[in-house]
């Protein structure tokens, strides 16, 4: 099956939002085998609309579109997609409920505005969105399939997990992809696939390697594709075996979304309590921990330590410390360490210390520069980083990688 | 001038990158009053490129493409080019001493790939490419102009701002396009579109008003476009002076692209400085602020409360608060932010503890119920928010909602 993507909005055409939708969707309807042939970005227009359609048709099957079914006076997609199938709108009653449902939780009063969401082409199949306002629409035409989704990522993407691909999937041919992620840490793209080189020269036909960095994971992707199941599952399942055996130390996880994920399932295990004292993270491992659901049972709390006098005043690191080594050492990130799991009485404590940047760094302590320390009752390990001299992605590489180290002293590997 | 951003390679086409080039260009290309009519995404293939050229010049005078330059045999726009062009490839002697400059720099030898890198279509203009080894290729037909380039991200920006973009200058019409941002905050997207009504029935044909909406903050851009520069902008300011006196409450600011950035700026004006107790928002309040460099100016840290232990022993909340009124309540969360204000020593604090779901409500306090203080040395002010059932959102808007709290308080507005 081949599709054509369509995102709809000017704001991508500006350039003022990078378009994640598209990639996203792409890289989901290829892992049900749908082929992507391409993609296109138009303005919220009708006659633009109408163009893309008849063009996508020409070599696709599927057309998807994101974009422009939000209330407002900008968005045309609901009544171009209407006026080009020839519908009637109609209120679709289902769709109605969950608006009251939502707005009503918001504390909010239905208007004119929210009542014309619920209206939908009266030839369509109507998607529920779980998580908004904007229904999806299916539409059915010269044999081939047209689906309209909002531009908000998440309503979108729930809207295709729950939906949209379990239905398409229904359709599809008897051959099988199966992706498997491995997850790395603490190693950079290109000394991995040095390392990975002779592993993968070796890999059958049928598998396929991809690598997607981000900043502080790499993850890999293999990819199994072909009919017989039961032959795809053993094939990838026995080189990540042997994958395992040539980088111990760097894989983190398998298959998770996120090293967050994969640090609260250790910590439930284990029954493990956690707690941070962070300076140049300034509170993004508390956020990434707090992020998951439930997590209220193993983290504590955290200090954030962002200037001298707080880390002496309420983390207890002493002041001639401070003086002798500065903030952004081993012996100040350790005693902060030590010092927060002692105050919030915590199984384990993680602290960070360094320069995120862009500015503040000198000749011997260089922007990136960030020390990183694990507490535990046998006492505190830490470990020197040198980063890039980019703050968003220093904060992000030194979170994670603070994160992996507690993993890490879990699983009683060394660090 | 219109153009078209043509981006080739099938890493984008299966999702597996995020297509980042065609967002700088088209922003690139609108500082410079080029008005984008499309962005297509193409397999490398010949067929592909010829078609999507074909298309692309009914609708453009300029059409901008990148990737599939690179030394590898699944790379096929040169070649693509050169046949749709009717071209005889031929050596380019800069761009062969610039090739063999850079692989003796990296210590390598001139290969037969190398070399034919350097060959180029007679008929276009080669851009040097000062940072790797494919040449940019100007081609002017039928009126038109068509610019390949590198997908290399940091060489098709360094041909694009050196060489491109000031030559496309010189050619530029006489049309400005003129974009403001109007931040807002606290208000949902319809509601905003309601209060809006009569002022957008109103505005003069050159203005065109779109809604960004994301979690917590919904962005109004306003584009001007037109011959005279001075009255493009006149309109525009008029038109957001009358804005700001139908919205006044929820604007919270203009042109700037975070909430952060404009809490910093008027932070650091006012020589102010701030703390935070967080329970629910379980510090990406924190992350926000130290995402800005020089936040360490202004901000002295917080304390994440996840637990009632820790709200009781480091922030000091009373105990018979948190039996009487529970975690989720004023008195608690106006207890957090005095408590934190004292202990840390700051101008203002900004307190927040809530249900951020999924799990964890009750019929008094549903998931999503979030309460939010702010002191400062008059004391201390909190409210109740009613947000949604997704706690990635909820963490999200409270916190944006928490710092625009702190930027009215700043500001003397009411809350």
């Amino acid at each position: 099956m081949k599709a054509e993507i369509i995102t709809i909005g000017d704001e991508i055409l500006i350039g003022q939002i990078v378009d994640t939708n598209s990639q996203w969707i792409a890289h989901e309807l290829n892992s049900i085998e749908i082929e992507i042939v391409k993609k296109t970005s138009i303005s919220d227009n009708k006659v633009e609309i109408f163009k893309a359609i008849d063009l996508a048709k020409l070599n696709a099957d599927l057309i998807v579109l994101t974009g422009g079914l939000g209330p407002t006076d900008d968005d045309y997609t609901k009544d171009a997609l209407s006026e080009y199938f020839k519908s009637k709108l109609v209120i679709n009653y289902d769709t109605l409920k969950q608006i009251e449902r939502l707005i009503s939780q918001r504390g909010g009063e239905l208007n004119e505005r929210n009542r014309n969401q619920a209206l939908a082409p009266d030839n369509c199949k109507v998607i529920a969105n779980n998580l908004g306002t904007a229904p999806g629409l299916w539409f059915e035409f010269e044999g081939k399939t047209l689906i309209s989704m909002p531009g908000v990522p998440f309503e979108m993407k729930e809207m295709m997990v729950n939906y949209i691909l379990p239905e398409l999937k229904k359709n599809s041919t008897n051959v099988h992809i199966i992706h498997k992620l491995v997850l790395t840490q603490g190693i950079s793209e290109s000394k991995l696939a040095e390392k990975l080189e002779e592993w993968e020269s070796k890999l059958p036909a049928e598998l396929k390697l991809a690598y997607l960095p981000s900043p502080g994971i790499i993850k890999l992707r293999l990819t199994a594709k072909g009919t017989d199941k039961l032959m795809l599952d053993k094939a990838i399942n026995d080189n990540i075996n042997k994958l395992t055996k040539v980088i111990p130390d760097y894989i983190c996880g398998f298959d998770a979304e996120a090293l967050e994920e994969i640090l609260a399932k250790a910590l439930i295990e284990k029954s493990i309590t956690i707690s941070a004292a962070e300076s140049c993270t300034g509170g993004n491992i508390s956020h990434l921990i707090t992020s998951i659901p439930g997590s209220s049972s193993y983290f504590k709390g955290s200090v954030i330590a962002y200037s001298n006098e707080i880390k002496e005043k309420i983390l207890g690191v002493n002041n001639s410390i401070l003086i002798t080594y500065g903030a952004v050492s081993k012996q100040t990130v350790e005693a902060m360490a030590i010092g927060v799991r002692q105050i919030f009485n915590t199984d384990y404590a993680v602290a960070t210390s360094g320069i995120a940047g862009p500015t503040g760094g000198t000749d011997e302590k260089p922007v990136g520069t960030i020390w990183i320390a694990v507490s535990n009752h046998n006492g505190v390990i830490s470990k020197k980083f040198l980063f890039g001299d980019q703050r968003d992605r220093n904060i992000q590489r030194a979170s994670l990688t603070a994160l992996n180290m507690v993993l890490k002293q879990i699983n009683n590997k060394e660090l």
